[in-house]
Parts: C-alpha cells; structure tokens; sequence
C-alpha cells in the first residue's frame, strides 16, 4: 500500500501551481510506494491562500510560513517563492527534520547555497530543486543515449534560452508576478532565471563546465518599481551569452535573452559528437532531433524522434496515452514528483539535490562575475 | 459557489482514463457552475473495476452497466465501452433521465443513432459525442479564424488520418484492447475510428457534406479472434479513401490507414481559402500553420503559430501556463468536459450533441456504401 | 572525344528557356559520348527568335516550325510548344528522321500518342518526354530505395501538385504565357499540366494503375479569352483529385489544383511500405524524408535526407558542388539532358520514352473520363 | 550592345569552378553593360589548365600567373588560389592596371589587407572580394527589411557555421584540396574559411563590431601533411567561439566548426529586433523565416518564406524560373558576376570591395587575437 507524504506548500505562483498540479496528478499514471496529500499552502495573503488552497484542494492554509514548517502533520515542504527567501526557509526546514523541495535556483548565490546544502545534509533531509527539464522524456532520452556512448568524444554543446515578454519599457519591476525583474529579489535576471535551467541540463548530459567567458547587458536601464512606485535602476541582466570550457574537453556557447523577439520559451540545445549528434527544442518539446553518422551513408539525416511511443523505451511514455500523443510542459514536474517519491521509497536521493543544484549556482556565479571583469572565470 | 454533477463512468479502457483524468483536472485550471464527481464506474471485472476507482478516485463501482444507471445518485453517465454498445446504453440512460455523454463514433450505423437522438431528445437529457479534437487550441482558433470570414470562399479541404500499428500479421482482433480491429464491436475499422475525427471537424469547419466516392481495402485478411481463439477472416476496413463534395462547393479528400509506416497518430487537415489556408497536425498539435494572401507580396509565407500564448488570444490558453509552453493531447479532454459544464450552466448544449454527431455518421455510411458499390453515394 | 549533337528548340518559353539551360550546362559538369550544339531556335515571330537566340547562343533562328524540321544539321528536335501541336510536328521529325525530345504530355489524348508512339519508333528514332522530375537527385534517390527493396510491400502512395495563380478572375485564357488556361491548346486543366508529372513519377516509383475514380471542378467558369478579346467558357479543370489502386495492391490518393492558396509549386508525394516510408516535396526539392521501421525502436524518427553528400552516393550529386550545397529546380533539366546523351552514347533509350510517357496518358484520360461519368474507370 | 570584359582566371578548385559558372551563365539570365569572356585559365600543371579550360570554354592558358596579368587581353583577374598568394596576386594585377575579384577571405591578416586595399585603390582599379552569401535572394531580402527598418532597434544578432569534414584523424593536411588545413597556406581555420562568411554578412546587415572574446580549439593536434609526406603539428583552430558587441549596442554569439556532426555546411544567422526577427540556414537557402510582432496578436508566427517569387520583390528571382521553383547554391555567384558587371556600366563598385572587406579581416584579427590572450579585444 501507498503511503502518505503530506506536502506543505509555500507560495501561489506559476511554480506554485506547476508543483500542486503535478502533486495532483502522479498518482493517477505511477505506481509508487508514496502518495502526496495536500496538507497545507501558505501566502501572506489569507484570501489568496484561501482561493488556491479550494482550488487545488490543500486542506488548510497558513499565513506565515515559519508556523508551515513547525507543523507537526507536514512532511515536505515546497518552495515557490521569489530566491532571496530559499535560503533562509530552506535551513528552517532543515533544522525542523522537514524535506524540502526547493524552487530553482537554488539561491541567490553560492555562498547562500553552501550554507543549505550544509543544513540538509547535516539534518539528514531529502532535498531536491525544481530543474524540472532534465524530466521532459526527450531530454531524458538524450541522457540515456549519451549515457550509452552513442555520441561518442563530445565536441560541441550550445544551449540558448530565448523569450521576449521585457522588451516594452512600460512593463515594470517588483512584486507579485515581476520579482524576476527586481535584483533584489531574483539575485539576476536571466541568468539565474534561464541559463541556469541550460546549465542544469548541460552538466548534466555532459559533465563539469570548468571556465567560461561572459557578457551581460541590460538593454533599458530604468523601469518604475511596483513596491515603491519609484522610477528605478534596473539591476538585472537582460541578456546573457557566455563561452564555455567542459572538463571533458568540448567548447560551449550558452546564451539567453528576453528580448529574442518571436521567442516565448525557446530552450533549446545541441551536441556534437564523433559519432552521434542530438538536438531539442522547448517549444516542441515531445521531439529529440537525432543524427548518427553510423547510418548508411546515403540515407544519413537528422532523424525527428517522437518521443510519444510506449511500446518501445521512450522515458515515462509507457505511463501516458497513446503512441502519436503528446504530452505537455507541466508533465515535466508530475515526472519530477514521481522520481521523488520513487527515490524515498527507494532511499535513493532524487536528482538535482541541493549539492548537485550548486554546482549550477557556481557556474551562474562565475559567469556574472566574469561578466563584471571581461576575463575568463574558473568556476 | 460551484454545484456538483455526479458522474457514472462506463469502461475502463484508453477513453475511460483520458475522460476520468478531463474530469479530475478541470477544476483546478477553469472556474465553472458544477464540479464533477466522480461517483462510480463499472466493468464487468470488479477487480478491474476497483483497481481504476481506486487510481482515479471513483467512490464506488459496478460491475453492471444497467445497475449504475439506475442509481439515483448519478447525474451523467459516460459511455466508453465498445460501439456496439452505444445505442442500448444511450437509450437505457436517456430513459433514466440521465445526461449521457458518449464516446465517439455516436453508433454502429445511422440507424442506430437516429434511435439514439430521438431517446435523448424525447428525455430532455443534455448529450455530447466526445469528437475531443474541437477542441485542441489551434483546432478551435482555425474555427475562429474561418467564422471571421478570414479564409473568404473555400476551395480545397484534405484530410489525413494515418498509423501503422496493425501492420502485423500476428496481432489478434477482438476482446480488449483489440475490439477495434473486430467489425462485430467496432462496426467498421477507420471509418468509424479515425475517418469519423476527420469528417466531425470538417463539418464544424467547412459545413455540410454533400456527396462521396470511397475504396477501402482489409491488408490483412485474416487474423486470430482473440474471444474465440480461432483465426477468423478480418471484416474491418484497414483503409478508407475518399473523394468528396461540401454543400459550399468545395472539394475534399479523406484518407485514414493503419498501415502508414512512420505514422502513429498523424490527422492532419488543410483548407484552401481564396484569401488564406489553414493546415493543422496532432503530432505538433500545439501548432496552426497559416498562410495570409493578404501579407504584403514579399514577405508572405506559412506562418507556424505556437498557439500558447495567453496573453493573446489563443482558445483556452488562459487557463493554463504561460506563453511559450505546449500542452498536450489529454487537454482536450479537459477543455471538453468544460465546455459541456459550460454549457450546463448557460443551459446551452454542448457541441457535438448526438443530433451534430449524427451527421458524422451518415457521412461514414455513405462512404462504406460508395466503397461497397463503386458509385458517387449522396450523403 | 565528345561528339557534337545538334539541337533545333522549337518555342522559347518557360521550357524553351529551361531546356536550353541544360543543354548549355551539361558539358560543365557531366563527361559524355555527345555534346549539344544549339543549331537554331523556331518561333513564328522573328524578332523574338532573334533575341532568344542571342540569350541563348544558338546559331540561327527559323519561323516555320516545318523549315527547322527539314534542316540537314538538325539532328535532334526539341518541342516546347503548347499540346496542340506536340502530335504533328513529332510525327514530322520521325518523318524527317530526327530524334524527338517532346515537352510532356506526350498529346493531347491516348489516341494522339499512340500515333505518335507508332511514328517514333517505326522510324526508329531516340525520343524522350520531359518528365524531369524524375531526376531531381532526391526523386532519383527515392527510386533506388524501392529498387533496393527497402519498403517492401507497398500500401500507399499519395502525391499532390498544388498552386494558386489562377484564383484571380481577371485572369484571362489563352494566347502567349496562357495557353494553359485553354483546353483548345492544352487539352485539359492541371490533369494533363501538373498531374501528369505526378503520375509519370508513381508510375516509375510504383508500378502500373489499374484503375481510377476522379472528379474534376473548373471554379472560374468564365474567363477573357486573350485571341478573342471575348469572355469565353473556360474548357479546363482547374482542379482535379482521384482514388486509385495499383496493378501492386496498393491504394492512391492524387490531387491537382491551382487554387490551394499559399502553395506555388508544392508537388509532393509519400509512399508508405511495410517496412519504410519516403516523402518528398518540391518546395525543399534537396531533401528527402525517410523513416525505417528497421531502426532501433527508440530511435527511430522521420529523416530529413540533405541530398547534397557527393562523397557519398547521393545521384547526379558528384557532379556538382561540395556536401551542404543544394542545388535547384533547373538542374532536373541538366540530369535528363545528361542522360539522354548518355544514352545515345551507350545505344540505351533515356525514360521515358513515347512509349513510357504514353502510359501516363492513359491514367490521365481514364481521369478525365471517370470525372465525366462519376464512374471507376479502367486504365 | 553588351561589351566584352575579359577574365582571367588563375586557379581552377573549388571556387574556380563555381566563378566560371557564374561567368558562364550570367548572359543567359541578366541583361548587362558587359559580358564576361573567358579568356585564358593559370595552373602551374598545364595538362590540368587545359582540361580545366576545356571543360569551361576558357580560350587560352597559362602556367605562370605573372604572365597572365601581364596579358594586354586581360581586363579583370579572379583570384582562386589559397589565402597566402592572395596579397601578392592582387598587387601585381593593381600594377598592371587590371581590376582584380578576389576570393575570401581577403588576406592572411590585416597588415596584408592593407597593403592589398592601397595598391587598389592607389591603381584606381574595380576590385571585389567573393562574398558570396550577400547574393543568396533570402540574405538580399533581409538586407532590405533591416534598411527598410522593419526590425526596429536591434538586440541580438548570432551565427553559426557548421560543418563535420575534418572529423577524421585520419584526414591529411596541405596540398590539393587540403590547403585550408595547413596553417602556412590559409592563415586560420574555421576563422578565416567559415567565420569571415559570417562576419561579412554580420557587418553588412548590422554594422560594425565594436569587441569580441573569442575561444578558438584544435580537436585533432597532429596530421599527415601531404607536402612533406611527414605527421605535423595542426596550425590552424579547428573551431572558434565569440561572444561580440556592436556599435549598434546589440550582442553577438558567434560559432564555428568542422567537428558538428551531422551538418555539412549549415551556416545560420538569426537577428532580433525589436519590432521583428529574421533567421536564415543555407541547408535551405531558398527560404527566410520572419516574425513580426505587429502581426495581429492570435496570429502571430514565424513565416517561412519561400524566396521565390518572381511576381513578387525577392531580389534577384525574377531573371530565373516561376514562383515555387528553387535556385541553388552556385546562384550567389552569378548574382554577384550580374553585380560587379552592372556596377562596372553604371561606375559604381560592387559590394564588398577590397576595403568593405578589410573590415571583416579586422575582426577576424582580433578574434584570434583575443582566442590567444584570453582578454576582449577590440576590433
């Protein structure tokens, strides 16, 4: 019999409804030793909590998130808030022997990050971060066939993060809905907003970044602050490229935007190998674009994998419709939460971890800091 | 404040889970006069039966479809068991007074579904045939685009219905999972299967089909019965083509298979308008290619509408995430048991109601008596 | 050493153009027994023989078709006048002893092209119809993967030739640049103009049609006639679609029309075997899809062929530039003209033949008649 | 009447062929103050002169490139010979009056490009560099949309090249057909050979580049050089990366390699403004994709534009075939002969000149010189 794991949820957002959705959902495609109960969300608003809790079915709510995690009844708890709270909630979690389910990225910085990663660890918690793309069955399946050798010595990774919802000047910074144009409390702008989901994915499908070259750049400059109502100094990074050296010898260029006119969510990624090739596109998400140079030489081509086929070994697949039928973005997290439970029941650690979610946040760190100094950065 | 509408769920199959999973997930993206409940549902095996209501969170079960139809407690019954058994159901439900909401296609043959209508019509009993595909996103904003007048006269309407999963000899016909490929449950093979999805959009697109000439063909002759054990000579249709005229003058080719190699799930339609076309595909169904005479000369061509932007006006992508981000098949599920809740509410029937899905039929009988006889058939 | 070939073009139009620019490129990139010498052009008009010639570089002009025909430094007669005329100035240069390279279709009907059949090869002289998509290298390239065996059995072949440019009801019939539009000099609409080239491509692909059911439309019923100056009844089908089955077992779908707005040139066609499936587009002539059923399950996907590899066995692609490198439509004309000769140096005939093209004919006229009749119609 | 320009051509590889074609073709297809007559051939092997002039109609050879410039029937000389001769040629052609077409890059370096643009210009002789993606007809119409000022302010511009042909350890450098991997002959790798491609383009359609950080690997350290018959040390940067800044305030990704398995020649260029974005890929390069946001918002959507429509504005396409019908690669050359002939009539130089393409020289200096150092240098 499945057991219960009641999850405390703190925060409203669009993470907040991703996360409920798929804590909703996971039962009704897994077969899994754990099962979610929805014991409780916290906002600061009492009606908001309210509408969110009747609408995504959380048996109660809370206005302060300290009493959430000092509850007795609450196994887990969620965080879906803006990153300069991860750290502080993430430690209280830690010192209450609750896990915690953390909202990328991990935080606002490594040093912050450090400090979490020793919390979990020292009160033995399972811990997790939301880098919920490494669970889109295409992406997975890249992973197995690097896993496999396939691609052999990798050359080349590229990964853009493209979208366009900046570029009016009117739109303005701070609070609900735009913290992540306010540096105070995203830490930076697309950097740790984007690139860090494309950083997650490349270390890892293709190990350790060991130094890299960037540039940042915040095309409009000022933009009125919803919390002081004040035109302000925008803070943020608009855009961001950066060059790349893995460990294991392969170039990358990594870059992100929002202001990519005609992008909405484009992540995208590519690999080259001696032998093999893979690429994948966000916006069509349900398909992994395949070369293998071992192919007979006049039928080579980039093949378009429709990773909706049950019948054969497509990543989570077997659990959804139909061969054709595609799946969607929020299923990424029903994955996610799946892998979660699974590993508890397993008492193995479902990845990114904390630790593993850090090695993202130094990446982040020295492209920001390279950025700032015009030289190459080791992370 | 939201009023419950209990529900009685019949079968268990591919269609019982992607409607079960419509019903448990629209109140968490729309707001709606009634609430489904998930009441009961029944199958002759009460281990299966039980097994699904504990996963989908039905609070009772049947193991005899009469008995939960006379439950006071049910509102609705949705029928998802074999097309044999549409009619006798339909009408068994339609004289309880309950709503009946029907998978497709409505029945075996005109007949049958004129009987059908009259029961539902003579009860008063709100009804719907579950032709999901209205109600993909960019299915219904093609539907919006030709009302706006966009296309101007229609000239050409084509479309595709292809997969390969019964090229196999060795696959059985009959018994579950398999009644699609026994003429005695299914009726007819594409015809009723896949053509039936075709035809319902193009007579919501482009109105009234007037007359046909069809060939069909059974590949496979002969193929082991699963329920007798015995190999018995095949009496579906493996593929159906046809030609066809609409009431608005234009012309049409339909073709659906099974034995489409490379193909899963391809329906794929296109309309050639005098000042724009249209064309749509499930396997990238978050998409509508659109092309617009109207665009200054050189700067014309087919634009692919990623068609998940709630900030514009896409159907039903307000309720979801954000701009960017795709959903998936099972949402037109959900879209659709909204729409009929909807409806419920306004005390507006939700399409396609039996009588609309009548239509759909008469034209599948006209295309298996043309492909019967070799002549034009009038619809 | 190569041998001179001299060629007398009658016409200077479309194909007049398109013709003369194989002939002047073929000896830049192909090796053969003969090369083509541009004798003289014919056109009734002689100021525009005149121009064509110095365009072109042929060494004289002619104004009677019958005067070029009889010149004793012809030796092989190009016919790229409209349809009316493609019987009798054949019969001639069979008559006179010339090769005969006839813009297709072959006639205006069966009944004229078995006359000239009969001509042809009672005087026994090389002839060849223009059916150049044969040697587009991707079309070439879809051959040799039937030849090989690769589809196995064939289920379904289904190809369309849409365009758009007559949807305008100014535009009128007739005359220069409109002969298509008149059935006097045409014979038919898009049947004879763009099926035929699909035809004669399944055909050559796919084996003998059996037997065909069609339906033709003519939307603008009236157009000015450009030799009359009057507003005539238009006489050609301007869009035709039909069913068909193959001497093989296979199904057809084919569709012509010029009024699929968005689509200038869009001849496609897909095969569907048991084991595999191509499809190819005109609009991306350079690539051909291919999906095999023989890859490993998880990977198998559509591929999208680059047919560009000359290091590797891509048809006629060694000839031209470096792997990446596409070329166009144009080249067709170059890869038939390299063929003929390589036929005459090898005593080969160069497909197709009369004889050949005669076969597409007949599919033509059985479609025509069975639109006539609402009837299957034998071919 | 047209007048003779009298060519001669000194190299006979790979662009040799594709100049000569251009050549020979132009007259056919543009009406021009001028017309190419192919005079005399230079190779230092005189049986591969004579093939090569026999194959091409070129009237004369010679074995001595001095002797070729020295020729009184010489009016222009094209240079197709590896990057290191490229200085020395020019300059003898400046001296003896003759307007010199250069192949790309321009020079070994900056210092060398200097040398070359004053002796030009000091000689007032027409001079050009083979730059030949500008004349592809979908980078000729983004050219006009940006000068047009459709895409508003610009925010990002970035470009790949992209090939797989030196995968192979086992691949020799130098000598025939591998002088571009012998540092001694070329100057750089994929820097010079693939990226000057790029940066051309970019600083015509974007302006000038203000700085770059650049990264530049060998994969494969030691190969078999052809001309001393020993394993040497590979000179030459087998892949290059920068990150770039415009004058115009916009960033820039730049990449190249031959180590991207799975693409032959893609190169790629993709600019967002902010009113709209345009991306282009040569593996079609018959297409231009376009987003405008003031496109009505349901409606909005990359366009895949067919760049062929001679009806229409598409630059160049209205000297070839009808709308829908592709032109190929080898095309730009004979866009950029038709160019240089009309400015040559009208006294106006063809784009780039020796100095426009200096500017690309300059950045490709720095990149490399910023892929040593590790710093951002600027251009």
């Amino acid at each position: 019999m499945s057991k219960p794991l009641n999850i405390g949820m703190i925060g409203y957002g669009f993470m907040g409804r991703a996360h409920s959705n798929g804590y909703r959902r996971v039962g009704n495609f897994f077969d899994l030793a754990y099962h979610p109960v929805l014991k409780a969300v916290c906002a600061r608003d009492a009606a908001k909590a309210k509408d969110f809790a009747d609408r995504w079915g959380y048996e109660s709510i809370e206005t302060d998130w300290r009493k959430l995690v000092e509850r007795k009844d609450i196994d887990a708890v969620d965080i879906c808030v803006p990153n300069n709270l991860h750290k502080e909630i993430s430690i209280a979690c830690a010192n209450a022997g609750k896990m915690v389910l953390c909202e990328k990225p991990l935080s606002m910085n490594v040093a912050e990050g450090e400090e979490m990663c020793e919390a979990v660890e020292k009160a033995g918690v399972p811990n997790m971060v939301w880098y919920n793309y490494r669970r889109v069955p295409a992406v997975t399946l890249a992973k197995k066939l690097i896993e496999e050798g396939r691609l052999g010595r990798i050359f080349h990774y590229r990964a853009l993060f493209l979208q366009d919802w900046t570029i009016s000047t009117d739109l303005p910074q701070g609070g609900q809905g735009l913290w992540r144009l306010d540096a105070a409390a995203s830490g930076s702008g697309v950097t740790g907003d984007l690139l860090a989901h494309c950083i997650d994915t490349a270390i890892w499908l293709n190990g350790t970044i060991d130094t890299v070259s960037a540039m940042t750049e915040t095309f409009v400059k000022e933009r009125t602050h919803n919390l002081t109502g004040k035109v302000e100094k925008v803070g943020i990074d608009d855009a961001c490229a950066f060059l790349a050296r893995f460990k294991n010898g392969s170039l990358a260029t990594f870059e992100s935007t929002r202001y990519a006119r005609g992008h909405k969510a484009l992540y995208t990624f590519e690999i080259n190998g001696e032998k093999a090739s893979i690429k994948w596109d966000l916006h069509d998400l349900h398909r992994l674009e395949y070369f293998d140079h071992r192919d007979e030489g006049k039928l080579r081509g980039w093949r378009s994998i429709h990773v909706t086929d049950n019948g054969g070994e497509h990543p989570y697949m077997d659990k959804w419709w139909v061969p054709g039928l595609q799946i969607g973005y929020e299923h990424s997290f029903v994955h996610q939460v799946a892998d979660f439970l699974d590993g508890l029941g397993k008492g193995v650690p479902a990845e990114p971890t904390f630790r593993s979610a850090l090695e993202t946040q130094k990446v982040c760190d020295a492209v920001l800091a390279s950025a700032a100094s015009g030289a190459w950065v080791n992370v």
